[in-house]
């Protein structure tokens, strides 16, 4: 299981994850499947309703789709998933950031990193101008 | 110390302490110290070059400042940093963040959560394509 | 040091290490040593104390083996630890961990992390039922 | 918004809040509403697929409810969320975890936590066998 | 449960407990049981053990105490344990950490959590001389 | 950009890059740039702000060069960054820190992250004492 488990071709898909497969290409304009997905097929279910959830959470909106990438790639990395960090940079970057947003996007990572811990270490209490406001 | 660390006020500050918040003052155009500052105030060293490197993270430049803020959010979030939640919310609230594009921001930030650990825990080998592109 | 440190073989093993691995291999019924506990031999009081500390968590008590090793793996893939995914998703198999099984856990340690973060970043308060009840 | 959102009333929720709210009344046969899903219902579409998601999630399959519940427990302590451990803590007790298996899950989360970080940090690798296995 | 489980007395403590907690006593020169020890006497077999293991751990070594809580310290604000930075940081103090000591040990921390995203995030490959040196 | 992103040599440095290399190699008193700074050179005011900021934490002050290399490094670990335990790893040693001394950190390490996740998951109030002591 696991890496045990095949990286389901859409030759070898159900009919359930096919579904799931077509959307994604046709959503996307592509004729490529990533990984995630293929590895995901192995749970028809979680594929079906891990897609649905991404397809609806990163349609343009308030947010432009290229700035919602971004924060998608700013916490993956965060994150330290690197698979994630991956695939939402190579999207970022085919939805127009180019390496100086990037440069930008990590100085704010590694920055909000550093200050998240120095008000957690120093135990800043919250200024109540910032409870009323947020 | 820590909590016992008094925040430091302005009337208290030595020259180099005031000096840092003379420039978040005229940087921010307000007269409001937040109590993050105030609290590093107690490492003057440690203000001025947090300050320093801030003002330079998140001044405009290939983006613009509030996505940065929103980055910023999205990463204090993922971190459970309460205190950096408070201030950087409302640091994008004032500068244009509606209700609906924190409610977009959040359901990214729980989505990519999500992802990154289903990545993680099936070991999702990284397409070539993304390891070339990205 | 670290990676220049050598997992230790058995042959090599001092008298005390050679104690731990002997229980290790009688507790589990195996004449395997994994890496980690031959990593550890190279300092026996931490081998001698983490083993006899999971020795005694894992062992059959309210839950059952199996729900332990399950719970144990969901950490270790929250965590992003990719040799304990690998070796208690090994151990869990070994229990009666089946493929779907194994599907439902992550399908749930993606849930959780997605939610954990909403309910951070919402701030919602605590329902007073859930502080007496819990 | 955040703090400043409210928790939406039955009362005062729209058709789509509702219809939400008496699929999470009628799933859970109770007559209560977390504060996590009043909030959520700031934002509809996330309420929706987030309570579809979870009421997936959770159903009776391979795992059976109880075990489930503990999971996500664990995860959710794991990950520091306060708002979590006390709602699935408080779901796990009514669905028959007692103290002694609570007891038992929080050693199991101590434990993993300890072994995560020292199999990382002595970058032990992972044996051949738990490659093939799992 | 938890929040229900009582903080055990010495009076109401059985002579297992007693046992651990006249340990804890006499290793510390005191008369106070923290409130960590006290809530983890509900379940004598974690307490007994992760007492043993803490006792043996901070132990002086090659490591003096005082570096040793220091760690200690940085780790448990790094996770962002509240309870772990307040019982940490009061041994510190007691072992001699001055408020610079604490305001060096907090530049590092934040430092670090920012290099440490920056390492990842720029996917940074490990210099050859440090696999061998290290 | 990322991985296509190239560790920048000295030879192809601007001025200003070559600046801080040279800086590097004063301060450290070497002639070997780790990838991690090549690495940031690909955006000038990152490498400048993040140097200029090691430079200045890593001192020596009220604690001595090692001890801050193993508080860094304890902190590196706990957050998973293959990277940093590599470097800083690697600059303890270089500053002193023997195996045993590296043994006994880890073992603080892994104390530290069971102990932390204890005192969350079973919500161990903090004691009157310590608040008023840190």
């Amino acid at each position: 299981m696991s890496i045990a488990m095949p990286l389901i071709d859409e030759a070898a898909a159900s009919a359930e994850v096919k579904a799931v497969f077509d959307d994604i290409k046709q959503t996307r304009d592509t004729d490529y499947i990533n990984n995630f997905w293929r590895m995901l097929a192995n749970d028809p279910a979680t594929l079906k309703r891990v897609w649905g959830g991404l397809k609806e959470v990163m349609a343009p909106g308030a947010l432009d789709p290229l700035t919602k990438e971004m924060i998608y790639l700013a916490v993956s990395i965060t994150n330290g998933c690197a698979y994630c960090s991956h695939s939402h940079g190579a999207a970022a970057k085919g939805k127009g950031m180019t390496q100086e947003m990037f440069a930008e996007l990590m100085a704010i990572v590694g920055m909000a990193n550093q200050t998240n811990k120095l008000a957690d270490g120093y135990r800043v209490p919250v200024d109540e101008r910032f409870q009323n406001l947020f």
